[in-house]
This record gives C-alpha cells, sequence and structure tokens, in this order.
C-alpha cells in the first residue's frame, strides 16, 4: 500500500547554486529535496535529529534519485513538493517534486529512501513509534505491512 | 546493447563536504560522479565544454541516481570509476562507483545520463560524430541503434 | 563620508551547511552574505543581473571578509543585516552582519567589496546612474568623492 | 616576529564551483584555502582532528579573508601556497594564496586564523606543545610572544 503525504516548502535559487549554463548545478536538487524534507518533519512536529541522542539510532539516506525536466535558473522561486511515498517497516520513501508556480509540470522529480539504523552495527532497525504516530496522524496513514 | 568504458579518478574527502554524522552529505556524492565524468571526457580526449560555442548544442542532465552503500569518511582518499554503461542516439548512461582501496564493495554506486540537446530549443539532437568515434577507439564499442 | 543602508534578511541553516563540530562550515557565510546583498538589490529595486546584457559591464567580489564570533548551528534561524558601509566611484563596500533574535552581539560581521567593471577590459567602471539614484534615494546618502 | 612556513598543494576547479560568470564563485576560494591548510598538517604530519578526542579542544576559524586579483575559470589547475604567517599562544594565522604556474602574480591572496579552544567553554587555550614542535622542526620558526 502506498501512503501520501503532502508538503511544500518554498524556497529561491541563490547564485551560489547556479552554474556556468545559468541553471542550478544538478547536485544542488538533492539539497533542495532535502531542505524540504527537514521542514516536513518540523510540520509534524518531529525532531529526527535528536534521535541520535536519546535512542543511539539516526537515520541514513540510502537511495537519491532527481530526475530532470526543465531547468531552474538564478534566482527563480520555486517549491518543493514533499510526497511520503510509502512507509516501511524500517524505512521512509520520499518523492519529491520541484513546482514553479502556475506551471503544469513539475522542473523536477525524485525519490529519497531514509532508513532508521543503530549507529553503532549500523544495522536497520524499526522506525519510532512516535513518528509512526505522527505519520498516521498527519494523514490517515497506515503502515505498510 | 551495453557497452563499457572503465576509468578510475582519485579524490579525497574535504571537510567542507562533511555533515554532522562526519560523513560526506549525500548530495556531494553527484558532485563526485560529475568531477570524475569530467575527468573522462579529458582522457579521451574530448573537450565537450567548447561544443557549445562551435555547435550550439551542451550537455544536459536527466537524471542522476546514488545509491549508498556505506559512507564515506572525513579525510578519505577514493576513486570514482566511470563506466559508460550505455550509448544512445542522443545520450550517454554512465554508471559510476565510488571504491576505497583494497574493499571489495563500492561504497556507492549510481546512474547519470547526459542528453546531447539543442540549447536553443532543448530538444535532443544525435552525439557528436567526433564523440562517438572516441569512444568507439577506446573499447571496441558499438552505437546502440 | 560613510554611508549607511540597512537590510536584514532571514535564512535557516541548511543540514547541508554544517560540518563535523555541528556548527555552520565557515566558507558558507560568505554565501550568506551574497544571498543578503542580492535581496538587498531586490529591494531597491535594482535588478544588477541585466546590466552585464545592456552595458557589458558587470559586479565582480575584490575583497571577502568575515569575522567569527559564535557559531551558528544545525537548524538555527538567524538574519544576515546588509549595510552599505561605502559608495565609492567603482565600487560598493556591504559590512554584513548576521544575527540571531534577541541577541545583543552578532554571531558574524564581515565585509564585501563590489567593483563595477567592464566585463572585456575587466577595468573599473563608474557605478551606474540608475544605480545610485537608488541608493541616495533609499536613505540620503551622498556619493563619496 | 613574522614566521614563515611554505606548502603548495595542487587542485583543479571543478565545474559545482563556477558560477554564471564562468569564474569559481568567490566562497569557494575559501574552501579552497582550507583544503590546502588540511595538506598542509597533514605534511607536518600532524592529525589535528584527533585532539577534539583525547584533549576535548579544536580549532575554530576566527577570521577569514579572500582577495581577488584574476578570476580562476573552470578546469583551471592551480596551487594553493599555505604560509603560516604568524604562531601565536593560542592561534594560528594563514597567508594562503592562489597561483596558476607560469603567473608572476597570484589569483587571488588571503588569510584564516585559527584559534585552539577548549570546545566546552569556547575559551582559547594554549596551541598543543606537540604541534609547536612540528611547526618549529619545519623552517626554523620561533613562537611569538
Amino acid at each position: 500500500m502506498t501512503d501520501r503525504t503532502d508538503f511544500r516548502f518554498g524556497l529561491r535559487v541563490r547564485y551560489a547554486e547556479v552554474d556556468f549554463q545559468g541553471i542550478v548545478y544538478f547536485a544542488h536538487y538533492a539539497t533542495y529535496f532535502d531542505v524540504a524534507i527537514h521542514e516536513f518533519f518540523r510540520s509534524l512536529p518531529y525532531d529526527y535529529t535528536s534521535i541520535r541522542r536519546t535512542s543511539g539510532t539516526d537515520f541514513n539516506i540510502v537511495r537519491s534519485v532527481v530526475e530532470f525536466k526543465r531547468p531552474l535558473r538564478f534566482d527563480e522561486a520555486f517549491e518543493v513538493e514533499v510526497t511520503l511515498g510509502r512507509i516501511g517497516r524500517t524505512s521512509l520513501t520520499f518523492t519529491p517534486a520541484i513546482w514553479v508556480a502556475s506551471e503544469s509540470e513539475p522542473r523536477a522529480t525524485g525519490e529519497v529512501v531514509w532508513v532508521h539504523a543503530d549507529q553503532a552495527t549500523m544495522r536497520a532497525v524499526p522506525l519510532p513509534e512516535e513518528l509512526l504516530t505522527l505519520l498516521h496522524g498527519r494523514s490517515g496513514m497506515a503502515q505498510e505491512v
């Protein structure tokens, strides 16, 4: 089963992020996705950065995909839509997209897979109950079995 | 048919690239791939950056994938292996991997797809003949039809 | 004579910008300054990025200084205060500072010097009249002679 | 008294580091300086990253200056010259410069001040004796009093 939780966060292209072609250097799209995923957690609200201190676990990214449709240019304002495509036992799969206002197609889409892992052994462990509760409360999502 | 052209380029993790977990921030792996692909072209030798001046075409990245196996840490030396997985009519698909000496598994693998496009219309156009000749000379590769 | 034009722009520390010590990597402060200076121009409003197309001139940065007082940490919200410390004949000297709400001392201060230059010869040329008019209108500033 | 320790480390401009003007984005020069300073320590050899684990102290950057003379362009090879301009009681002042082979003037010069500080209190503490010994052995430098 696939769950969806939509969230949007606005950003603007920095001069530092633009390359010789005048478009955003491709690796920065993954950073944009990451910034928006952080804001998604804030909106729950869930402070995932504190789990490392209390539980010895943390999230690690195991897969990052970006599909580039049309380039973002310097100074363009855009929104990163964060969709939670899948809630696994130990992982979360986000499928973000980058939108510019009034356009009908995204500039870019992608996938980011986070795994919840014990930082000493680097083995995947089940997602924190508190996080699951917040995700379910958000949008009537059911955990994937 | 799948063609292969292997090439390796050495790098070392910069402090600027490491995050709070002491490991390389995930978006930088795509930059590492990119640096090595540039060096791969230099080794042919093919100056793809000059085609925009002479032909009005250029390469655009349409897809970038990174699969993270085990993190790179600050100051680690590593090699990016650039494999040319597929030569299409208008595109090149690279399948890079990051290796640390003496290890039997890569730290990360990925895929980067470059499309050769007219920069005015942004439509894909056939790969330059000169580039195809160099790629074929390199490893007995045949163009995919 | 020294002129002042104050402007503040809010940002938040990205995970991508934090290093192994959990604090913002030092080189990113200059990027923060730059983002805020861009927004300062937008507020005038002056589109300095278009001058290269119409006049063949552009701004080049000739000096960048950052003094680090106390580190910014991951996820902290802050404001970059942009003060225009000096309007020269061919240059602008910004003296930005980074503030966190309710604090009495800035986290960092600095200086960024922009020179208006002919891009073919790279020689400094007088600041555009239109820009001077906007800067004077902003705060009763007089051009330094 | 001013001490000097020269060291050079070679780099090449990455596409990721170039901006819309086709030149290196100004904030990256500080990163180049930083990479070369790390290599300078390796050459001593001194592992400054381990002091945080053994002593609870670490180095913090308190000042960073870059003076831009002529821009570095995409794919240019260059060397960062690291000069140790001053050894203070608790600080080291580096005065790096960026050189392109066969040129008589540097592309950029700068200053980076590192302070050795207790990470709990953030108060400056004397430089480690072992480091001073290595620096003195390197070039007959005397500690500044």
